[in-house]
């Protein structure tokens, strides 16, 4: 398939720039155009407007690297929230993730990242130094690991457990084992393995 | 799945107006904007402006309604084509698909969408005043029909044909058929029946 050489310069320069974003091929880049072509101007430019105003004004909270409006998020600044039991985290979506549990009450560091060499990434483009130092100032007395389970998150776990085991802070992890509403058939060997290991004593359900 | 609360206002503007773009959830949009905030500021701020400047600066050619850049697109003001065929399309998605086929030398005529009770469109909300315009001036001699073969399209090709077919001009439609490449067994009986009473003399391929 040839590219199909557009009408206007002004409609190839934003297709060429939606087809950027990931996941999206030229033919969606297209949709997504015509789509804004279609709506009412002020409609159709409120998500450029947004982009922009996001760029120009997006704020990282001082303590947590979360995504703020403020200089410390809301969930740094809300003091109903046990500030010395800190879960460390890939991205901001990983917050969502967990906050939509409702089952954690602690505060987040977010890394921006995990080791990945593969792709270049190494500790030292991560948030690691801050993290470092909430704990030497005796800040925090647990950190919570919750990176994916693939091979970079392991790779990435085991560093900040090498970096920070001499600290007196204790150092979980998130539970490994048989999801909720999967078969025991289907679940791979190795979950089902450290499902065995790390049984833990049964509770009646509430 | 309740929606989780983002931490800042211009992340969320963001999110939801990228959410409104056709096929996009906000976990996409999400992911849209998350690349946008990793990426370069220079980077991203190009979509917002393209989208910004493509909305304010579109202008649509005078003649066949196509996206352009002037006030006469490049193939109204291209001399080397056959200005007397007019090639009826709903929108410029139709026109790149048969300008890729390289098999028309003729003109279009976009229609801007399909008659589509539905959805409350009918002949007032598309371009036919100014198709009908250039039959009376005689500047043309062939109409082809290249709308989609769903029962919107056969609608409006039916409405155009009734309109048209007073003047003293040819009116033809796109041939359908079996699909190139396709198997009979599969063909839906429709198709396979039509293809049948319009067959064409066998030419040996070149």
């Amino acid at each position: 398939m040839n590219i199909p050489s557009y009408p206007s310069r002004l409609l190839e320069t934003a297709v060429n720039e939606f087809a950027k974003l990931p996941g999206v091929g030229r033919k969606t880049a297209l949709r997504f155009v015509l789509h804004l072509l279609r709506q009412e101007k002020g409609e159709s430019a409120m998500l450029g407007e947004s982009i922009l105003e996001l760029i120009r004004n997006v704020r990282y909270c001082h303590s947590c690297n979360n995504i703020s409006d403020t200089e410390t998020c809301s969930i740094c600044s809300d003091s109903s929230r046990q500030h010395h039991q800190v879960c460390v985290v890939e991205n901001i979506r990983d917050i969502l993730a967990i906050e939509n549990t409702q089952q954690y009450r602690g505060v987040y560091h977010v890394l921006g990242g995990i080791i990945s060499p593969m792709d270049g990434i190494g500790p030292s483009d991560l948030n690691i130094r801050s993290l470092e130092e909430k704990l030497s100032a005796g800040r925090v007395n647990e950190i919570i690991l919750a990176l994916s389970t693939t091979m970079e998150g392991d790779t990435t776990n085991f560093y900040l457990y090498r970096k920070f085991s001499s600290y007196p802070v204790k150092i979980t992890i998130l539970a490994r084992g048989v999801s909720i509403g999967d078969e025991l058939e289907f679940t791979d060997e190795v979950t089902l393995g450290r499902s065995i290991l790390n049984r833990t004593p049964y509770i009646i359900p509430k």
